[in-house]
């Protein structure tokens, strides 16, 4: 326990997780988005989402993008930062799942040890997701232009570009995604939930 | 937009809270509970999801001591860091309501401008309720033995006796809580769910 956090005891729910997924019809937890900037992670977290969401489940997407500018909103992109910035999301997706959600996280997390962190705070029930597109292939899709700028020198500890990406070496399952369909690859995701967050 | 988040642009999400209101049969937003130390925010928070829950409605507790052993464990109780729990919790109340959640946030947060702020995060949709028992009572009660040992000094910054704690003024409920049963207020707020949060 932190120091800052002594006199503290955690309390008991009362409506057990496995409650909440028998009301659900699914099991909750995390489907972790790990991938280079332009990956693809957005934009198939939310088409599962939507997917999700259309039968009946209970599906929320955390997106980078989003949580920079709320919870993150004070953080930067130093690896200190970084490494704070996943270690909250971590623990709001664990939050999630503890709710009974199926919750996508959409970010970078370029460090094993930072994912290794979020994985703690959901068990079992964490799926690490590689979107696993070459960089060549990121800088040529480049939707934000970000890859240009960063090349430019215009954004610093740019991953991919001037920061480092650390692959995981054993993910849950990976999504190869040069020369698919967006459709193709959430069809895949979607087998993946429903062999791993089915009652 | 803080200076650290330049080249960030929020995504829309593909489901809008409206549909999630639909399937889960009630709207989602904030309860957001305040009160001193003791003063019974956790008790009626637990019974209430239970009650929620049991009634088929998606609800969750965010609980001041649960949130200080995670998302919140590296911050202490200087105003300064009183600030940034309360900041962050309202973040991520936020993002359960637009989920479709009814989230029961049962946290101290003695300072209004705080509770304004996170009131920002979920509009229409945040209810402040003042969970109100005099500090004479909630000393008398003192499930933790912490007014004790902050009337001791061994515990520094304490709501009610060492550090303020501003009522709130205009709350959107108010729960008296002396020399009543707790399925009394429960009762109570259970009524206030239904004329603000039913569809």
């Amino acid at each position: 326990m932190n120091a800052t956090s002594k006199n503290i005891v955690a309390v008991t729910h009362r409506v057990p997780a496995e409650e909440r997924w028998d009301m659900n019809k699914h099991k909750g937890g995390v489907i972790w988005f790990t991938g280079l900037p332009g990956s693809g992670k957005s934009t198939l977290a939310l088409e599962l989402e939507h997917r999700l969401f259309q039968q009946g489940k209970q599906a929320y997407v955390l997106d980078g993008d989003n949580i920079r500018l709320g919870l993150s909103s004070d953080l930067g992109f130093s690896p200190k930062d970084r490494h704070e910035n996943i270690r909250r999301i971590g623990e709001v997706a664990g939050l999630f799942a503890k709710a009974g959600f199926i919750v996508i996280t959409a970010f970078i997390s370029p460090y094993q040890a930072d994912r290794n962190l979020a994985r703690r705070c959901a068990g079992d029930m964490f799926k690490e997701v590689f979107i696993d597109t070459p960089v060549k292939i990121c800088e040529e899709r480049d939707p934000k232009g970000h890859y240009q700028m960063a090349r430019a020198g215009k954004i610093p500890e740019f991953t991919g570009v001037s920061a480092p990406y650390e692959a995981p070496s054993s993910p849950e399952l990976r999504i190869m995604t040069p020369d698919r369909e967006i459709a193709d690859c959430v069809r895949e995701l979607e087998e993946f939930v429903s062999a791993n967050f089915n009652i």
